[in-house]
């Protein structure tokens, strides 16, 4: 009711510009040639990105950072065909323990990415943003409900929430070798491949983790197996200011709804397109957004909370309305 | 010709059993209760089992030593779904990094298996065996050939020739986690599996390899990650006398039909019915076989070359009428 009386003040005195993405998961492999192309129809003041996601159902949540990806399929091949294990067994190096051997390599035991010269670009966390990121009211307790997990593993010296939202990290997405059905099959595999991908943060780049990556692999597999490194998608890390009129008139909007002050929190998750919105038309960006921890996304039953997107669109409505009275917007 | 004049003297003066096993590939299951459980049936003086290989198709072989075999599967359960690598990368034990390096720990920098005591059992090789391998025409550039690898890698101390046939082994031989499909998924998967074998040699048993593994995996998989360590198929290795009259009508035959003296050899594979078949039946056992290393085996295009097959079979009928000769059989 009360948004039905400010709508019915008229229509909104700014101009509003939608684009739909729908490449995002696969890399948005044609987005950025398609901005770069339409830089004045695009013109903007602000990019609203509603594609973050809420602490929990009672917590709205502003985004200001976002890890950068890149991501890599590394394929091994060994012998030009499996081979029986028994007579060949003992001289073959298998591509699949070089792979296992690769990967282990990847990681030190603290928890720390060994690629060389990883972390000289990561801007250290300085110690008022480590105050604010441990006011997050995100447990150990939370994480342990929503992944299943009985204990944690990361790099030594960081928090939970640092660090999934500030450290950069390097995971194995998927592996394939060899026979996987059900009851076994003895062979050699002549072929393994892992699928890898880095979260970045922050000044890294996708170009220069494949650097380091392709240094890695010609450094360390060995010669009796050959390898390919293929770039899947990337992105690059964002981050962005919070004490902005648009910021303020989103953390304003979304009070309004859910009656608290929004939490400000640096996402583990990658949206390349706000890198490339800042770079290419040189706006400000305000990202927040309504999916849910319990939402499991990207894996089964990946669902929305319909309550809390209908409180979502509410915000949203009010943030127009806010923006369109800000003066510092071109009318 | 030859053959049909020697076939028109009449019957065979002694009795043949034919045994035929199904289900070899999956470990005969079934095979080792009927065994047991017929005894009296199956009772012989000699056991023919021609499912071996040749050197070549110039080369009659006879096998007098056979790798056990040990298959496992291991699986690594982590968070209960797959999870977004940007939300949780960073705190969660990733099941797939984890099989990488457990499976990366297997071996030593000398290509030596780490199990805890897993060569105690293992007989050292004899100089006088190290020298009869040695003079087993199988040169690296047929290996080469054969396989289609550029270098080899194994067991240091030891020659190609030792390592298939004398010296036990453990291989990957599948590996599956995550997203596996064409393109990228941001997954921490919830899963991870390899399966893992290991050819055997005298005196170790696949009972002492599973402690073996077991206790590894007890002392090495981080409490992070839940574990399963499932046994497959199994068979122990053998070894069998080369200068018996049986082996010897063998190799009298053989030489009938190829014109030249058959290669002794240790072979890489398992055949766990001969181990089966000695302990139950306490029988000779003689294996030779019409298999050719580019037949291609557990492989796309597994093949029989023809001819080679029907130089076998006469070979068969020769090695049948000189055990017939034979004072040795019972008749």
């Amino acid at each position: 009711a009360a948004l039905d009386s400010i709508l019915s003040n008229g229509p909104l005195d700014i101009n509003v510009k939608v684009i739909f993405e729908g490449e995002e998961e696969i890399g948005s492999p044609n987005l950025e040639a398609f901005i770069q192309e339409n830089r004045e129809l695009l013109a903007c003041d602000i990019i609203l990105n509603p594609d973050t996601g809420m602490m929990d159902r009672n917590t709205p949540t502003i985004t200001f950072g976002l890890r950068g990806i890149a991501y890599f399929e590394i394929r091994l091949h060994g012998p030009v065909r499996d081979l029986h294990s028994g007579s060949f067994g003992g001289i073959i190096h298998n591509p699949a323990q070089v792979l296992c051997e690769l990967i282990a390599g990847m990681h030190d035991e603290f928890g720390r990415i060994t690629l060389p010269g990883f972390y000289d670009k990561v801007i250290p966390l300085s110690a008022g943003e480590r105050e604010e990121l441990a006011r997050i009211p995100l447990s150990d307790a939370v994480y342990k409900e929503q992944t299943g997990v009985t204990g944690f593993w990361g790099e030594a010296g960081y928090s939970n929430i640092e660090r999934v939202g500030a450290r950069p990290t390097l995971e194995v997405n998927g592996l394939l070798s060899g026979y996987t059905g059900q009851g076994s099959k003895t062979v050699i595999p002549a072929y393994a491949m892992a699928k890898i991908s880095m979260r970045l943060v922050p000044n890294q780049t996708p170009s220069d983790v494949h650097t380091m990556l392709n240094e890695y692999l010609t450094n360390t597999v060995p010669d009796t197996v050959r390898w390919e490194l293929i770039p899947l998608n990337s992105g690059e890390p964002s981050l962005s200011p919070i004490d902005t009129p648009a910021v303020n008139a989103m953390a304003e909007a979304l009070e309004n709804i859910w009656g608290t002050r929004p939490i400000f929190k640096r996402e583990g998750g990658s949206i390349p397109v706000t890198a490339i919105f800042q770079k290419a038309l040189n706006s400000e960006s305000v990202l927040t957004g309504f999916g849910l921890p319990e939402d499991n996304i990207h894996s089964p039953n990946e669902h929305l909370h319909i309550p809390t997107w209908r409180c979502g669109t509410q915000a949203l409505i009010h943030f127009f309305l806010n923006i369109s009275d800000l003066q510092v917007v071109s009318k």
